[in-house]
């Protein structure tokens, strides 16, 4: 006790000496700004979550006429880039093109019958959706037609509703379910909320598509063993009880040799692609030369006959109007809005990532919001013309930009090459096996599982590796719904308990420097005898304020624990290092202050350093700043320390 | 333009020289902390989410048998507290008893009618309850009971499954709701999930309870004009339809001059505790006052018969027990579960709230989690003794503390109160005309409409006081539930919108320090040529990890224009201030990497100032602090600047 009484002493006598040595150390005052009226405000944060892009920026200081012409060129990019088209970038697209419809083909057909829609509807959406998506799309990369995992959701969600041996019915509701697909897309482009779309967080995208990976693989086991009573469940354990349970009647082993032997030579194909970046071409035409062969195969030896399952017929000629198919009226359109919204949403999601991350490679922009635009119309008209829904699909993307593609020309070609075969040569697609199609979803599917990602995810971030398992889970052994659903609710539960529990250190002053760090991160980093500080690291909002105020206080329990064990002086004062609170509101205050008043009674001072400018005016208007005194503010901890405690510096 | 540049020259050379003559300027190396295990950090974020505030620490370093002890204690504080009671400190709580249970009386009574259940189980909810509390709570001020909006709450969700007048289906499905209201409470608790109730922020709650004393006050207009054919509906449009189709035919004026005059006293009675505090006692028995002269005054004149409604009956004796009343199976459960969901959560965030106020304002601690517990054990067994939900309420705990109460011994003085008053004196009730019951209500209920938060609310937080009128709105037009599903939305879409645009800034140096500082904040900062400083504010997040990065190209793009159009020389580097950034996750990686990408193709090199722990971590195991160069992570923006530019600073 005594003991103690003379160190405080010692310490203070110290002090007064140095500090009549020195001079009055230089303090910068807290800056206030001025007051920003409610207008400004409230615009300012419009601008930030609607149009932090600054779409407009090329508007402003132009002529009416020179407006409109932006307008125009805004809402169809082609108008745009087609006049700085060189015939030397033609080549190019020429190839991807070419290259691109060679491996959308087979997947087409495939994909449709994943949708459970006849063959046709598969070739009729790599038409329709990418010329529109050519007007008015923004990347020069992305590759449209029908993408496995959203076949696959609309067909799973539509013949919960629909059995699809009612053709008619199903097709209406199916583009029905397009349409509004379409329109969720365009809608959320167009009112510029496709922020939304980043709820979905990158860790449960992986997991879901993970799973979608294997339940679509599980489905080609239909395929694959020829097997004719097949579950419609998606799940794991139905699908191998439906595999097992025809393990002695169901099989087919003149199928399987097949399936299972282009199978191979489709993996093969796609392993070497992947071992020599030059040899890309060969996993792309793989799949066509597999339908090529297989069929042939068939046709000679009349393998159907055996019990080989083959595609039968395939309507040739153009996309017929289905207008008169979707349902504008009735008991159908919530279904097919539901089921069109969730698609769609999904189509987004993928699109919108695979455009960003080509757009990033080549370094572009890519407007978000106009995408969407884009993709709804293409969904919404491709919806009137016996479409299904489309997207950007990766691997077709990532074949477009490695043969070469420099525009959305590509898609252009493609979309001429797929209207030839569906005028000329679609006949020939009747003895194709469908062992074969679901051999070639698989090996498409299968670069889905992104097992890598995954290892990173789990090594970078635990919860959102919780969030990318729950979601593979919930698709591979509920189903595709389920495993959405927990991926968007896993993914705001991780924003809000980050927000709930957010961090807080204990700083010190680094050795040299006046600079003030985690003594956790820093462990040579020393405290100021007889002053805490404390960083809180987020905003101080509703949902936190209590657990930062309690949480601040148990430091300073900690601390005097420490102290009282090692006789040291108690603290004098506690400082709040709020550089990382952002905003603060009403809780938020009233936190402080309850802090404020625990913190008088136990005779501690509190003081504020480098509180930003927000903050700061929140302060003011509420009245606290007066409460603790505007000395108490210091710009940095450094100079809280300086004033405050000038003899106590380390 | 030339003048410019000798400006630029100067400072170069005048830099050099210094350079010369100083030594090579020190700079800290980042601290990489060593890799916390999985276990240990998964063990950590399991502490702070549910037990933050170290429940468990008294139990450290204790014998078995002590605890044992403590074990007991925590679960029945009083055991703790009951034994340093004195006799002293029972004035205090006698006095605050009695004073709190001359306003529960008449309140009781009233609720009662407003969750449409007969007048005795006012005064039963009033009897148990605080009992419970008493032995198991550890706020010293709360007083127990039934409050409006609960009750409120609860008869306006019953009666929309079971017409009140079916008197025993009513009961039971109440004591279901009441049952399951505690359950809910009390597994929130015991798994400590309190803090899921701070999701309903302060505003939206605020809102909520304007709208709930306007609701309920309007309800009063039934008893105070005396109507009979009232709507069951609690909207404003349905009430002032009612009122206004009864006018001529349902009006009794008798009921509204005495209703009309007791409401006038009540408030003068209100105003006068309101103004001078050591009146405050007035208000407190005011209502009692109220009950006892017009009982008195309807039972001399006999104006039941000119059509005043009174209380006719009163059940005498004590509480019954209704455990065979309430369902435990059946389809009733499903019902009583949603509502018991619902009124006790609105239980919980009331009683939290006035708890911790308290507590604050008397630097006492209160573990939300375990009053979380007495609240839902008190439920559950009110809901086998006749009682309805109950919590604490402000106005009587407010009348409790201020009455000078020193612990929950005063719920137990206002329980004997409450009992003797169910034995003795209930038949006396009879006379008590309904309408000095709505007059109790209006009075008790005006104070929930805080006008002055709102203010505060409006000034603060723009965002808040959209949430906060919301849930008024929500409550005054259409129902309470809406009401509150609208404050839980809008508090939830806060979080989310402000994680999803989080706040960055430009940072200049403040002039005499080697602080940098938002130079919007701080006119007075000056940027560093050929360097751009931009603080992050917020963890990097898939909901943000795009923005962020956009965000961070278009101010190098503002930056680089003004820098053209000046003839300046162009940014050189751009150095990321993350000293706000406490987390980021693989969404945030790959942003950081589109950055650096983007940044290479323009030649500008990307620097990370101050990274926290985690977010360093992160950065070595996903390879990115290898990828930018270990040489371009600096402690602070100071040591960037002088490293990388050293002639530069200004």
């Amino acid at each position: 006790m005594s003991g103690n009484r003379i160190v405080d002493e010692d310490i203070a006598s110290a002090a007064s000496s140095r500090r009549h040595a020195d001079n009055v150390p230089y303090v910068h005052k807290v800056g206030v700004p001025p007051k920003q009226s409610l207008f400004k405000e409230f615009k300012f944060t419009f601008k930030e979550t609607f149009f932090h892009d600054d779409p407009l920026r090329p508007f402003k200081h132009q002529s009416i006429s020179r407006k409109f012409l932006l307008g125009i060129q805004a809402v169809f990019p082609i108008l745009e880039w087609g006049r700085r088209y060189k015939l030397s970038m033609f080549k190019g697209d020429l190839i991807a093109g070419l290259t691109i419809a060679s491996l959308c083909i087979p997947q087409d057909i495939a994909y449709a019958k994943l949708a459970n829609l006849d063959p046709q509807f598969g070739l009729y959406s790599s038409f329709v959706p990418p010329l529109i998506y050519a007007i008015m799309g923004t990347s020069r990369d992305i590759a449209i037609g029908p993408v496995a995992v959203m076949s696959l959701l609309l067909g799973s969600m539509l013949q919960e509703e629909i059995d699809p041996k009612h053709k008619l019915e199903y097709q209406s509701l199916a583009f029905t379910a397009t349409f509004f697909a379409g329109v969720t897309q365009f809608v959320l482009g167009f009112f510029r909320l496709g922020f939304l779309i980043d709820y979905l967080s990158h860790a449960a995208i992986i997991g879901f598509m993970a799973g979608a990976a294997i339940t679509i693989s599980l489905q080609q086991l239909k395929g694959l063993l020829g097997i004719k009573n097949f579950t419609k469940k998606t799940d794991l354990v139905s699908v191998m009880r439906s595999v097992w349970t025809n393990l002695h009647h169901g099989w087919n082993w003149e199928t399987i040799v097949i399936g299972v032997a282009f199978l191979a030579f489709l993996f093969l194909a796609k392993y070497m692609g992947k071992k020599k970046k030059k040899f890309f071409w060969v996993a792309a035409i793989a799949p066509l030369i597999s339908v090529i062969i297989s069929t042939f195969f068939v046709y000679i030896t009349h393998a159907e006959k055996k019990g080989v399952q083959i595609v039968k017929h395939i309507e040739k000629g153009i996309n017929p109007s289905s207008l008169h198919k979707i349902h504008f009226t009735g008991s159908y359109v919530a279904t097919g809005f539901r089921i069109g919204a969730v698609t769609g949403l999904i189509g987004l999601t993928e699109a919108v990532a695979i455009g960003r991350t080509f757009a990033a490679m080549k370094d572009y922009h890519l407007d978000g919001n106009k995408e969407m635009v884009a993709l709804g119309t293409m969904n919404v008209i491709g919806s009137m013309t016996s479409c299904f829904v489309t997207t950007g699909g990766f691997a077709r993307t990532a074949v477009n930009c490695m043969a070469g593609c420099n525009t959305a020309v590509s898609n252009i070609v493609m979309s001429c090459v797929v209207i030839l075969t569906l005028e000329v040569i679609t006949p020939l697609f009747k003895y194709t096996p469908n062992a074969i199609l679901s051999s070639i979803i698989i090996s498409a599917v299968v670069g889905l599982f992104d097992y890598e990602a995954m290892i990173l995810i789990f090594k970078i971030d635990k919860f959102d590796f919780v969030a990318c398992i729950g979601a593979f889970f919930g698709v591979v052994f509920v189903s595709v719904e389920i495993g959405l659903l927990i991926a968007v609710a896993l993914s705001i539960a991780k924003i809000l308990l980050q927000v709930t529990r957010p961090p807080t250190a204990v700083l010190g002053k680094i050795p040299r420097t006046t600079v003030y760090r985690s003594i956790q991160q820093y462990p040579e980093a020393t405290k100021v005898p007889g002053v805490l500080i404390v960083r809180v690291d987020s905003a101080i909002y509703f949902s936190n304020s209590n657990y930062i105020k309690e949480r601040v206080l148990r430091l300073l329990d900690d601390e005097e624990e420490g102290l009282k064990e090692n006789n040291q002086p108690r603290i004098q004062y506690l400082i709040v290092e709020m550089s990382a609170v952002t905003d603060i509101d009403t809780s938020g205050i009233h936190a402080l202050e309850d802090l404020y008043k625990s913190l008088r009674k136990r005779d501690v001072q509190l003081v504020l350093a480098n509180p930003g400018q927000k903050v700061l005016d929140k302060l003011h208007t509420s009245d606290f700043a007066n409460t603790i005194g505007d000395d108490k503010i210091f710009l940095s901890v450094g100079d809280a320390v300086k004033t405050l405690a000038p003899n106590m510096e380390p």
